[in-house]
């Protein structure tokens, strides 16, 4: 690891980000002026300041050799940048004095960055505006990705920034758009900008006040599942919650799909799998949940509530209209397995990814025809077109690792907390595909608060690596990347 | 498929069975002539052995043609023989009138040819002996394969029994430890029988009559966890407590592994990475149970407590001594995971095996190094040898397809039953691994016999597919697998 670029380019992220704070601030002093928060963010960035000139200073690189940024490198300043930020992000919680501790600052700041949305506020309309404004906007800076916005929006990394963007995209094979990076990370984010104010402009139409309409849109496009009310989208009008729906299915896209759209090229979408099955899966789901729900009378809205949590759960978001955890043992589970899937590649949503659960079936179904017929080739196809051995055993090890990450936190979070089963299992698979809520001691209505410190830095670890598909934060421990 | 062939070769293990049930018969006679149940068993002999001749009779097939059988022909008859041997496994305890219905009998007796031993017996004291011993005995059979059995102590297979072999001994790659199959399958099978008889002559010195001793040592070596007593080996003394735990560790090791032993080579084992990882993890959960239980004062002998339920439910046995339901969550939790893991490849013992979870974890952890050196290569090693890419594939596909059918198992079991998810998820883990007992509904004090009737079909699927890796089961369902 070519540890001085790692650096360096890591502190100019963070000046970036320091910059960005001013608008959480802005909110702040608006608000009132004298309020400790404002102090806190101030503090913050002028500390995110010093930290990060400091480092450029001695750190200073010429330009030309950041051509020699490689794989490694480029998952090293990924995996630290979100560490780093979400250390950082959490010091204004901290020096507001809204929560309990630093840890309870750091694990919300980093459940915000990587938009899973599980909070440790009881009472979140009691938060000042700015510290309200700040989670929900690192949900949506963590959405789409903070250093693809940086290489979107600023220049001198070079040609070698697709190290850096492949890390933190999430998603089977990152595509891209333009031949060139900063082009694919314009459009992107650009898309991602249109969307959400699209939103907040619909949210403001039904009545929402800017500043929620702005938080809720952050949460929705991020897939991250911040409120600024406690019934969370509970407490909005059936319209406000069919906006949220749409736009939660949107975030759930594959973004290249929305480019591809924005060109008018509806066949691009008419022909991925992986599209159909989300779309498909999404409205069958959905309308079956609607159904049992209204045979069993348990909801006085039954389809809207079924297409909400539907599409909140499995696009990760984790927003909540219902306690689902009233509903039916089998709908409980429908929607649990559901959080291991996620949205799809691509998407700003979390989980396994569809396409990888779908390819990972076609490879053990696949494998029942090998045993049949040992000599025939058998290719996995996605799309129409058979895809590489090397991309399988990704897919194949990206699921097993998966299940395997599951499967140890889970025994953690019970080592570490008093709690059951079904609390542990689902806070494990709650964390690592960045959904919020899960069942039992953390389900809909419940929250973090009660958790342990260590757990907290747990279920903390357990959020960037699903965020960042493992490899960024895993590679941290292996003794041989950090060498040169 | 060479259908002549597979109703041929069923009807002759059909026909071995009939023979093998005279002892069941013989148990049944002595005990009271005007049982129900001694003419149940008459009545089934004779039309397995009508059934069978008539087919055999009209699908006479020349001796040379035998050579003809191919994969598909070998799995196929596997999976086929495994349906219609429970199928007629089932009649005795329908025509004695001892259980409901065709269901539960069909059930219970998949349940112990699989090795399972989910019962649906809620007062297993009150039966018969003659049925009892029918029962043990089916897990016995069921445990080594009464197909490898057939191979070994019948002619006229030819050579090419080996395809047989491989679809009904589990395990990843299937050793043969003499160049000819049939003088393997007589060595497995000496072992077996050896072990067999150590334990039967170890339980008669406890005190325990030879009925009990022969009907416990055929689940134990199974590894199929069907009592003659209500509260399992809950009813008999520490030392027989003891044995059993001896001898279950014993069955859940390769038998190749007692076969080596049996030749002196010491060396064998102590190289073997899945004995070692088997051995230690047995030694060191127990005694950290057993630690725990002490502490928690929740055992008055935690440590035979401990090792008894570990071993029992690592090796897939499922006897109980305690009910561990009362134990913390977390100890529950390692239980289920390792319903998972099961036992070593080669041995009687269900679960994905230690081999296959261990080549799991080897390649998720080397798709991190994959990832930081795209160039490498790197291989997957097995007892210090690189094992071949097309078995790392097979490794990983049949984890793919374990938890892919995990999660249908658990759905369809909570669409069938009105239970909660933990009894679902369970009762889905306990079938497919071939353990018995679960958690929540069916805990280690409760039995099968709430379950519906199709939900009882789901289980027994789901106990054959475990049994044996899926694919001889699978396949059936492959419509180009039907065709010449």
């Amino acid at each position: 690891m070519h540890k001085r670029f790692v650096v360096n380019i890591i502190s100019r992220v963070l000046l970036f980000v320091c910059f960005i704070m001013l608008i959480p601030l802005g909110w702040a002093m608006s608000d009132d002026i004298h309020h400790p928060e404002v102090n806190a963010f101030i503090l913050t960035i002028i500390i995110g300041t010093i930290i990060s000139t400091v480092c450029l200073w001695n750190l200073r690189i010429k330009k030309g050799d950041y051509k020699k940024l490689n794989t490694k490198d480029g998952l090293a300043i990924v995996g630290i940048s979100w560490i780093v930020l979400s250390l950082f992000g959490a010091l204004p919680l901290y020096f507001s004095g809204v929560v309990n501790g630093y840890t309870d600052a750091f694990f919300e700041i980093a459940s915000g960055f990587t938009t899973t949305g599980a909070t440790i506020f009881e009472d979140i309309e009691a938060l000042p505006h700015g510290i309200l404004f700040w989670r929900s906007l690192t949900h949506w800076l963590g959405g789409m990705g903070i250093i693809v916005l940086y290489i979107a929006l600023l220049p001198a990394l070079g040609g070698n920034a697709s190290q850096l963007y492949k890390a933190e995209v999430p998603g089977l094979s990152v595509e891209r758009i333009e031949p060139r990076i900063k082009e694919t990370a314009k459009h992107l984010w650009g898309i991602y900008f249109f969307l959400s104010l699209m939103e907040t402009i619909l949210l403001m139409a039904g009545g929402m006040p800017i500043f929620d309409a702005l938080c809720h849109t952050f949460s929705t496009m991020a897939t991250g599942g911040f409120s600024t009310k406690n019934a969370s989208i509970g407490a909005y009008s059936p319209y406000i919650q069919w906006v949220i729906t749409v736009f939660m299915f949107f975030a759930g896209m594959n973004f290249i799909l929305h480019y591809q759209l924005s060109r008018g090229k509806l066949k691009a979408i008419i022909r991925n799998e992986e599209f159909k099955i989300y779309f498909f899966a999404a409205i069958i789901v959905s309308t079956l949940f609607g159904f049992l729900l209204s045979r069993l009378e348990m909801s006085e809205s039954p389809f809207r509530d079924a297409f909400f949590q539907v599409i909140s759960i499995l696009t990760t978001t984790g927003f909540g209209t219902t306690d689902f955890e009233a509903w039916p043992y089998l709908l409980q589970f429908i929607l649990v397995l559901m959080m291991f899937v996620g949205g799809c590649g691509g998407s700003t949503g979390g989980g396994m990814k569809i396409v990888r659960v779908y390819l990972s079936v076609k490879i053990g179904l696949s494998s029942i025809f090998q045993v049949l017929f040992p000599n025939a080739v058998i290719p996995i196809k996605f799309n129409k077109k058979p895809i590489p051995d090397k991309l399988v055993m990704t897919v194949m090890s990206y699921f097993v690792l998966y299940i395997h990450l599951f499967f140890v936190g889970t025994i953690l979070f019970l080592i570490l907390e008093s709690c059951d089963i079904i609390t542990a299992l689902t806070a494990s698979v709650s964390a690592i595909s960045n959904i919020g809520p899960g069942l039992g001691q953390i389900g809909p209505t419940d929250n973090f608060a009660w958790v342990s410190a260590p757990g907290k830095w747990l279920l903390t670890f357990l959020m960037l690596a699903g965020r960042l598909e493992f490899y960024a934060i895993m590679m941290l421990f292996v003794p041989s990347a950090w060498r040169k």
